[in-house]
């Protein structure tokens, strides 16, 4: 049996590793087009910013780890030029020596990852402007960032300030690499201006959560310039780029990073005359089988299963990759293994900040116009609130109207969050109601969470909705009707809303007679706790009430 | 509909507010005994140490809230002295007043809590021997520590160093409480003695789990007596107190605090005539309804069943005391409830470390003739190696092994263990197998985690087993067999064991020749990893191997 895997990062790296595990006899070649097997793309963002010092410390596992201990053929600098599926034969390039060879293959593994999106736009060849993908883009990156530009052209006359470090950056697109290079150049003390065609950042999330991340965007003096995609890049005058935008606005950069997305690598695909989904990527079977049943693929270049919605899709994310890659080994080695699909697990840190989400979106669910759902938005402490360090998260909660179903969390804040999204993720795979999320036992001392820990709290409060013990309407589909706000009068004074009645929650049952009994009454406080209590009030006193859910909370991050 | 709730504490006060918001109309008298309802029992040590600085910040809601709120008649010094079941009655006595009265109820809740042990032991009246169960010993030891002593007591011809803090602080019993005593008067700057009747801290966890607890204890400067218990108390000759134990010794002690336990408040179940199980808690349905049907009870003072187990079983824990609240309120109020059960998660601060478990532990599956389990030992980072601040964790991972069902985790590190105990918990609940969290998809990124995940990583070494493509061996059989390490020489420097052949990983494909073909080899190396791969290798090549498990490391902490 002989195996050729193309492409030695992540999904490649984990196949060709795996698979010597379940197959000791199997020959196995290892080809990898750059420079570097099984290198940490996922941390170049943090080696441009520094955290990550060693551009060594990159590489997670060596060439020779591969030749040695799993006596594998590997070969960098390696690429493969042409494939012949009718021979079972690929061609090799040797880009050091300039040799081409042809290999024969049993099962052939791809796992050629996905390019940076580049546009041919006007400009774009100008040096200065970067990607993220390999090694040598975040090193390169570096050594721009840590040059001394001449700042003289346009400024001769006085002379002053000639020559300077680069000041500032323009990144253009705000998903998870747009955000991490982001955090990682204002660590280095530039000023960014984040570029985004969308009306928000982070694709994932829905756009009133993505509205938090742009607020704390701000707040570390990120610009944000949201529905404003790039048209093109020019020479400054007075040195540097200038960034052109499709609203026409110009934007000076002494360095820009492109980070609008990737698109799967297709050139091996089609040597291979292998079958292309209609997202762009290679259509593979459970066992991540190609139209061809001796080719696998793997890792950023397929689609997936969304086994929330049933759709195709793509998944640039090292996790999937790895548990693919593997896989495939036990597959190849004649072992049953399957792929589940995907379930949109991703997370991304953000200063001091984590952004985190699960399953299904709310965008996502109207996009295929499922509407059997409903949701909750939530602002616990990610601890208990009494010991030190306890911070507020937010959390979207949504949940299958019908069977209440756990069908997606999203989740910010700056403390607790992973340990949050995984207790969701575990559910959503383990197909958990939000009756069992009200039973959940899990970890709890003050240091680490509370007695109703955010988790259950989400439970709770979908349980309370589904059960018809707490009728609630959102932001949105308030149409101007009654407002019974509960807050405290010094509250109020802060923020209100135009026209509400104010009732303390203390005094309402004293009070009830102030409330017309005809008029659905929406309720609010700060966060929908106090309105929740009020709304029980007068549903039990023969009033028609109904919780704003999240309350002040949730109207301030309001998409619209 | 009247309801009487004795204990305003966790499981009294969260079954108040929820039956407040379940039956608007019930009337609803809260009793406590103490000056405080639903104060924050879990944060007393961290008041002890200081890192909770005000007594305030323990109260989480006040009697007057449950008051204006909830419209409870909320009682505080005031104790149930008489039950009378037949009549439903309870007698009161205000301890302000000293006035005694009678009230009715149709249902009555009694969450009394548990009370430190506090054996009759010589010299155990002494004053500066605490429990942690109040606000007011919290209050009394931070006194207590804050006051002055004299120590010119035998030391008055010098007169040097006549008086000073208390510098000397024994604490008798390893459990939570005890652990979080000790961490919180490191932090005051006491000198720390931990006695522990045991022959290891921290019950829930195996011994050689524990093994690890104590050694980080001992790098904290905590002096630990395991197996040795406490057999008295009394004033020495210098001032302060001496702590004499089982073993015959005698430890100075400026302070002691008490924490060997708690055992559950009985007083009221005994006036009311319920049914005590052989665990010594108040026998409940899972309704939570006790032997009388008109008599509920919560918290630290009845029995649960450990679904796990199938056993009775005491937890005193704040999260099951507030699930069970909750549900009595839904109970009473006529609605569908019932507590599932513990499943024994648990977690503990300890320094810069956390101790965290779930599940069902090895001592408890021998104590419980349960052999059908297998058990891992994994050393993983606690998030990509590359990315500053990884840390390794520890876990033991229990697994049935005719099925693959998840059985129990104990986690140990400096970072990201609440996440990776939380997964577990979750995965238990929803009777995950190791197969699924093979596949879980985890939130991934360098500052969170590894494209593997420890939780996924636990499975993938569980499965390897299970499917018998690894065969393990675990230290405490090991009969003396052939051991090969293949580990690089100079690891073995540091420390080896002696009749083990070196054949380093990378050279073990040239040199299998050298091993023997007739026995069974043993492989081991630092974590598994390399052994893990070795014994591939040997099993492949016709040889019989199996995985020393958990390696050096786990050799390291042996309970033996």
């Amino acid at each position: 049996m002989k195996v050729i895997i193309v492409g030695g990062v992540a999904g490649g790296a984990s196949c060709a590793a795996r698979l010597r595990r379940v197959d000791e006899k199997a020959e196995i070649l290892l080809v990898e087009r750059g420079p570097y097997v099984s290198y940490a793309n996922c941390g170049l963002p943090y080696h441009v910013g520094g955290s990550i010092e060693k551009e060594s410390d990159l590489l997670v596992a060596t060439a020779d780890m591969f030749r040695h201990v799993f006596a594998i053929d590997c070969r960098t600098s390696c690429e493969v030029v042409g494939i012949s599926a009718d021979k079972k034969m690929v061609e090799l390039k040797n880009h050091l020596t300039g040799e081409v060879t042809t290999e024969k293959y049993d099962k052939l593994v791809l796992s050629p990852g996905s390019a940076p999106i580049r546009p041919p736009l006007p400009g774009i060849e100008l040096p200065g402007i970067f990607s993220v993908r390999t090694v040598a883009d975040a090193v390169n990156m570096r050594k721009w960032l840590e040059r001394d530009i001449d700042r003289s052209v346009g400024n001769s006359f006085t002379g002053i300030d000639t020559v300077s470090k680069p000041k500032n950056a323009v990144v253009i697109g705000g998903g998870f690499i747009g955000l991490e290079m982001v955090e990682n150049l204002i660590e280095r003390g530039l000023n960014v201006t984040l570029l985004e065609k969308l009306n928000q950042v982070m694709p994932p999330l829905d756009t009133e959560m993505a509205r938090l991340v742009e607020r704390y965007l701000a707040k570390h003096k990120v610009t944000v310039e949201l529905s404003n995609g790039v048209a093109g890049f020019r020479k400054a005058a007075t040195g540097g780029l200038e960034v052109l935008t499709e609203k026409g606005n110009a934007i000076p950069a002494d360095i820009v990073v492109m980070a609008i997305g990737v698109k799967p690598e297709l050139s091996l695909a089609k040597m291979a005359g292998i079958e292309v989904g209609a997202r762009g990527g290679m259509r593979v079977d459970e066992q991540m089988r190609t139209s061809n049943p001796d080719i696998f693929a793997v890792g950023d270049a397929v689609e997936v299963k969304d086994f929330m919605t049933g759709e195709w899709t793509l998944i640039p994310l090292a996790g999937p990759a790895n548990r693919q890659g593997r896989i495939v080994a036990d597959v190849i080695a004649g072992r049953k293994a399957r792929y589940r699909g995907t379930q949109g697990t991703s997370i991304c840190k953000l200063f001091d900040a984590t952004i985190a989400q699960t399953g299904i979106s709310e965008k996502t669910l109207k996009r295929i116009g499922d509407t059997d759902y409903e949701k909750v938005y939530l602002y616990p402490n990610s601890h208990a609130g009494y010991y030190p360090g306890a911070k507020i998260m937010v959390i979207k909660f949504l949940f299958r109207k019908s069977n209440g179903k756990v069908l997606g969390a999203q989740v910010l804040g700056e403390d607790g969050v992973p340990k949050r999204i995984d207790s969701f993720a575990m559910a959503i795979q383990m197909g958990c109601t939000i009756y069992d999320l009200e039973e959940s036992e899990l970890c709890y001392a003050p240091p680490y969470g509370s007695a109703k820990d955010p988790v259950n709290f989400a439970g709770m409060v979908a349980a309370d909705i589904l059960r018809g013990d707490m009728p609630i309407v959102h932001w949105e589909a308030l149409d101007g009707g009654f407002i019974l706000d509960v807050r405290n009068p010094a509250e109020l004074e802060v923020e209100s809303i135009k026209g509400a009645v104010n009732i303390p929650l203390p005094q309402l049952r004293a009070r009830l007679s102030e409330l017309p009994k005809d008029k659905e009454i929406n309720v609010l406080c700060r966060s929908a706790q106090r309105a929740y209590y009020a709304t029980k009030i007068l549903l039990q006193n023969g009033y028609k009430a109904r919780n704003i859910s999240g309350g002040m909370l949730a109207r301030s991050h309001r998409a619209d």
